[in-house]
Formats: C-alpha cells, structure tokens, sequence
C-alpha cells in the first residue's frame, strides 16, 4: 500500500482472489482500525480487512468527502405550525446520511431529515434544510462563523420560528458561544446540536437529540443559544445547555456536553418528551424585530494554557503575529508565572487586551488574593471571572471583529459586559458535579 | 501612591492624624482589595483601609518575602514511630507563619508543623521540616522539580518513613506527576498537601489535610505519590489522589482536587480517622532498597492547547526554539484543525515527539475513527490515550530529560509504557461525576 487510502479515494482490492473497486467511505466511530469501508459501484457498502487484503489507491479524491460546491436548500411541507429552519454544518450527526448515500450526494437533505426524525412533519409547516459545510467541527473558523450567523440572521428574516444547526460536537461549545454573542435578543432558541454515534448505528444519540430540539423549539420561554444533546448515557433525557456555559467534558460518552459554572437551561424526558425549565435565569424570547446581530468575528484572537515552565516569549510571538487579543487559561484563581509579567506588561503596552481565566474551568478567577495576581492585574491583565477559557477566546474574536477602532480600554469594559449570562455572577451547591469518592 | 506597595516594603501610613511605619505583609485569601496587612515594629499586624489612608513606600524590599537564602531544616523528637520528613516548598498551606512572623523567620519550621498537627508527636519518633523553597507553585519549573525529587529520595535513605511536601496547589497536580515518574517504587506514599485557605483562617482545610498524611503515611498499603486534600467542602473527609490522576478542578474551593479517569487511591474519615482503601488497584510498597530516582526533567518539552483557527506556526515556532517534545491538547477524541498537519508532520520529521491529549479531559484519545485523527497518526502524531494533557507534558520533560539521546521512536514507546497507572486501560460509569441536571 503506497498511499493510505482516505476517504473519496477510488481503490482496488484484492482478497482471497477477488477483485474489488469502489470509493473508500469516511469512517465511522468505533470502526476497526483495520477495516476499510468501501462502496462498490453497485451501491453496496462492503468492509475490507486491511490485515488480510492488499489495497491499491487507483484514484485519489475520486469524490470529494467533505466538500460541497454550492449550498444546497432543500424542503418538505409538514402538517404542523411554523416554520423549521435546519442548517447542516457537518459531523457525526449527518454522517448517517453521508455513509449510506456515498460521497456523491449532499450529506443531508431535507426528505432525509423527516426521514430520521417524522415528528418534525406534525411538528412544522415547512421544514428548509440548508447544506451550509459538510465540515469536520476542528477546521471551522472565525469565517465559518460569521456565515452561520448570517445565515441564522437571514433565515428570522425570512420567517423562519425555530432554527437548529447540526455540527460536528469537537468545536461544538465554541461555534455555540460564537453564535450567542453574535445574535441576540433572539425571538427563539437557536439550537446547536450533534451526536457522539455516527447516525448510521443503532445506539445513534442523534434521533432523540433531534427530537428534543422540536419539543425546545415550541416550549422554551428562552431566546439564547443552546447546545441540544444527550443528558445521560441512556435515552432517559436531553438537555439544552447554555451556549456559552457548555463544554464538552468527555471525548465519546453521548453525555459529554455539561454546563460549567451554571445548570442547563432545560431538559427534555423521553419518551414522555415532557419540558423541564432548569434554569430560573434565562434571556426571554424577544421579537423578530428585536433580533440583533454583529456578526463579525476577527482572527486576530488567541489563546494561551500556561503550565509550569511555559516559555513566555509565545506571548512576544503572537503580538509580533499581530494578534490584539490574548486569552491567558492560567492556574487556580488566575496565574502564571511571574516571569511572563514582563512579555504580558508588552503586550498591553501594544495595545492588546489580555484577559486571564482558569484552567481549573469551575470557580472563577479572583486576582486580588495574591501577589502574582495582583502584579498581573497592575500589568494590565483583565480578571475575566468564571467565564469558560474557550469563551473568552471567542467573545474576544467577536469584540475584535465588530470594534476593530475601540481602544484597549474601551475593549475592556465590552469584555467585562455580561452580554448573554456568559458570566454567572451567583455559584452554589449544584455547579460543582459531584465525583465518586468511595461506596 | 507613587508605587503599590507590596509585600516585603516598608511602608508609611497618615491615617485620621495618625503615622504608623511597618512591613507590608502577604495578602490572605479573601482580604479585601483596600486593606493593606502591615506589620507594626512591636509585632502587632493591623489592617490599612487604603482608601482613607495615605500610603508611601519608604523602603523597597525591605524584608524579602519569598526569599530564602539557604534550606533550612529543624527537628523535634515525638513519642511515636518512625521519622516523618516534612518537605516545605511553599504556598498557602506556609502562609500562615509567614503571616504571623512577619517576613524574616522561614515559613515554617518544626516546631510550628507540631503546632498545627500536634498529633505528629505521637505518631513519629522524629518530625524533621526542611524548608526548601518558599514558592508560589506557579513559579516552579522542572528545575525544581528535579530538587524537590532529590530531596525526597535522599530523605528516604537516610532513614525517612513518611514524606510530605508542603505546596501551593496551583501547580501541585503538575509537581505530583513529576514525582510520581521520577521515584517510583516507593516504600511509603509520597503525600503533597496544600491549602485552599490560608492556615490563619478558622476555614483553613490545612490542619485536616495534614492530619490525614499521618494516618495514609501509616495505613496505605500503596507506595505511590499523592496529593492528599478535601474531599468534600465541609472537614468530613480528605481523599488521597494518585498524582499521575488528579487535577485541580476548581478555583477556591477546598475540595478542588478530584481523580479524572481514575477513582481516588483513598479516603480519611473525620474525626473518626478512619482509613478507607477505595481504589483497589495500586503499585504497593517496595522496600527502600528497591526505590529508583530517575530525577531529571528536561526544559524542552511544550504544550498546546488547540482551539479554533489556532495559528499553527506556533508549532513551528516551538520548534524553532529547540522543543523536542510536544503535547497537543485537542479536541474530543484527538483532533486539531487539518490545516496543522504540514507543521505537525514537520515538527515530527525533525525528530520531536508530538503526542495527543484532549480538552475534554475525561475519555480517551482514539484518533482512528474520523479522518482527521488517522492523517494525524500518519504525520507521526502518538495517541496518548487516556492521561491528563499536564501529566503528558510532564511525562515529556521526564522522558526527555533522563534519555536525551534517545531517538523519536524510543521515547515513543517509552511514552506508551505505563509506569506509574497515568494511562487508566478500563473506564467505567463512576469515572465520570455526576452533573445537576434538574430535581
């Protein structure tokens, strides 16, 4: 085998005397290291032992996985109320539709969609599929997400009641706050949502994540951005999470997705689908005409993790990159150490805004306690409370995006604005989870 | 005000008529931002609302907080069994004699420790403190490391039974995972503790904390380093970490550390004392002659947490300034953006060990199940399963410090050896905490 074969690849096999050529499949979760899938000309999907077969790559990029030329929009009519905007961005979640069909065709359309999820037909008088990216959730970008809130933005304008944006769950969390900044005051819940089993298996989280963005669609009292995903690793409930308040805490549980420093907004039981409010403080529906959207997302944000040793000069390199916005995920109530003062009282002095957070990601930052902070605070550092790391990093992309002029000052007192909950300025019992310490 | 005033000045005070001249002390968790501690000439501590006072710095640097010119180290005999060593590096948990003896005595010394825990005279026959750094854990490097290692494994041959290192937590997971690799085969538990209050405070979780290193140095059957500190937020338990597993979860509060992947080695009840074995699979203790010392930590090793549109010449960047090994904390189950796999794929063509970790913390890496994980793979990027993105980063700087001349694909398998349970083979349901989902 000279070249590893990718999916879109055209292959030829050979086993056990047989002769075999189709299109290498993207994989799915929990595939076989050693097992190709490929799609013979037939239709038919077949699995290859790598171990026992020799594979030669005839063609490569024989189909483009992953790429679509045009954003597609596809529709259905429903016998229910309202309007479902539904835009595909690409992940697990449409993978269903990717696997069965092959590389030729969208990943998912809107026939589809009522496919997987019927209720939708009772649920809504129209339901629009968009096929915005068919994207692995790691290669979005700032740009990626200026266009998924105008998209949003557009799809309100032009009536729709409910969007809800399907997306690969890695970057998940960030898309979510990226949007929430983005667009508020909105007139519905936008609902990001994804699945942690590629849809083609049968313990697919994605039909009840999708279920439940209908249920949270009509009922929610709230206009914010949700994550929309499994709440326990059985179909028993999902839950809505703050968009800006969520993490994905596991790398494949079909619960990964938990609020931090907050409780989710809701949650919804199966299969009774009955509606639970959680969360007391949420962000009301507002009117269509009310929406508002800055949508500007800028590249020249970054963020740094510090651990011990951690070499200070990263800080230099990235203010000679040009950055302007600098997100510090320090230790406990908010530190590094103390001979990155000097590259950090720079960068400031440059005219960026360095903010600091934590990396134990609950509690908040206090900076006032001791003097590592309180030398950092003087150097210009911004205490960015209990905000999420990750968040930080995309508020400042969009501060940067839509204040390009604002001074450093100025940029400080919007960081510090609490825009949509993304800081909770009330912990208790409940946010810290409760760990297993013994029987 | 011309300069802040800060710990360690001299300082002059105009307050209502009235002239006082003292010492700036250390701030405390929870002091004020306006309230300046200064400690008289007579030894009196008082509080300076600094803003209904005026404040001038006389002298800089008067006393030299933090500063020690020599490890010092004092004993006192007990009734008990066994020699205690009591290693002090710092941190909240010496705060409170330093608070009280102004800045020129050593943080701690034995008479003090037997003080706060008399109960260490009835349960060694010595109590010897060596002060050895007086750091915030923030500023510590692999320099240190490689110190307090060495202490450690000489206390242990020159007759030491139990030890304790004394740390600030905020990089005490980081330090607990450098022990933990470079002594292995322990003949008793090497125990960190620290404090999330400060030990003048009634709050302070110091005393119990302490407490229970006695009862596991005696108790445990395990030989493996650990970080002993609250399990939950009243005084009823302390839990003993495995190092290699533990991170620091929360910002203040004192049941901040918790086992990720992994259940805590061990619980001490209070005021019952009681020792409870919760996790049944542990590296025992050896005989002090089986004890090895691999102490060195090398400077070259780097970590880079992944976001979206991270700028990838920052790897180039790193390797650009000698970096050799490289942890990459990704997304989900190991992923960052396709865009880095020319860099990665560099950075491993001239010779650095990259290995992936992910953000999520909990769950492991498997990069063979989407394409961008298998293109990783391919660019020489290591799967590093289950362990914590920080413990890989020490794993690194130990691996790269003690076999400098190994090549890339010996440190490889030596970074896939599972030496001290930092890779976790078998998960299950109570690895993951449980999270407030509604009543």
């Amino acid at each position: 085998m000279l070249k590893f074969p990718e999916p879109g690849d055209l292959v030829r096999v050979w086993r056990d005397g047989l002769i075999l050529e189709g299109i290498v499949m993207p994989n799915t979760e929990f595939s076989s290291e050693n097992i190709l899938i490929i799609k013979l000309s037939n239709g038919y999907n077949v699995g290859v032992d790598l171990s026992k077969s020799r594979v030669e790559v005839i063609k490569e990029r024989a189909y483009e996985v992953g790429k679509i030329p045009e954003p597609t929009t596809t529709s259905v009519r429903g016998s229910g109320e309202g309007k479902l905007k539904f835009i595909s961005t690409g992940g697990t979640i449409a993978s269903r539709v990717e696997y069965e069909t092959g590389a030729v065709k969208p990943a998912i359309n809107a026939e589809e969609l009522i496919e997987m999820v019927p209720e939708y037909l009772e649920g809504f008088s129209t339901i629009e599929v968009l096929e915005l990216y068919r994207l692995l959730s790691e290669d979005l970008t700032p740009s990626h997400w200026e266009r998924i809130s105008e998209e949003i933005f557009r799809s309100f304008e032009s009536g729709a009641d409910t969007v809800v944006v399907a997306h690969g769950t890695d970057t998940m969390g960030y898309t979510a706050a990226a949007l929430a900044f983005s667009l508020q005051k909105l007139p519905a819940p936008v609902m990001l949502v994804g699945a942690q089993r590629s849809s083609d298996r049968p313990s697919t989280d994605s039909v009840i994540n999708l279920k439940a963005c209908a249920v949270i669609g009509k009922e929610a009292p709230f206009g914010e951005v949700v994550v929309v995903m499994h709440g326990s690793s059985s179909d028993s409930y999902v839950l809505a999470h703050r968009g800006v308040k969520v993490r994905k805490m596991h790398s494949s549980r079909r619960d990964a997705f938990q609020s931090i420093n907050d409780v989710p907004l809701a949650r919804v039981d199966f299969p009774s689908k009955k509606f639970v409010l959680i969360n007391k403080k949420f962000i009301k529906r507002h009117t269509k005409e009310e929406l508002t959207h800055l949508g500007k997302f800028s590249n020249k944000a970054a963020l740094i993790k510090f651990y011990p040793n951690l070499d200070c000069s990263l800080i230099d390199y990235l203010i000679d990159r040009g950055m302007k916005g600098l997100v510090l995920e320090g230790t406990g109530l908010g530190h590094v150490r103390n001979a990155c003062t000097p590259t950090i009282s720079r960068a400031v002095g440059e005219g960026a805004i360095v903010v600091m957070t934590t990396q134990t990601l609950f509690g908040r930052v206090n900076m006032k306690v001791y003097t590592t902070g309180r030398k950092l605070i003087k150097a210009g550092v911004l205490p960015a409370s209990d905000i999420l790391p990750e968040t930080a990093y995309v508020k400042l992309s969009w501060l940067l995006g839509n204040y390009p002029s604002d001074d450093a000052e100025e940029l400080k007192q919007k960081f510090l604005t609490n825009y949509v909950n993304e800081f909770n300025p009330s912990h208790d019992e409940v946010h810290f989870p409760r760990w297993y310490h013994g029987g």
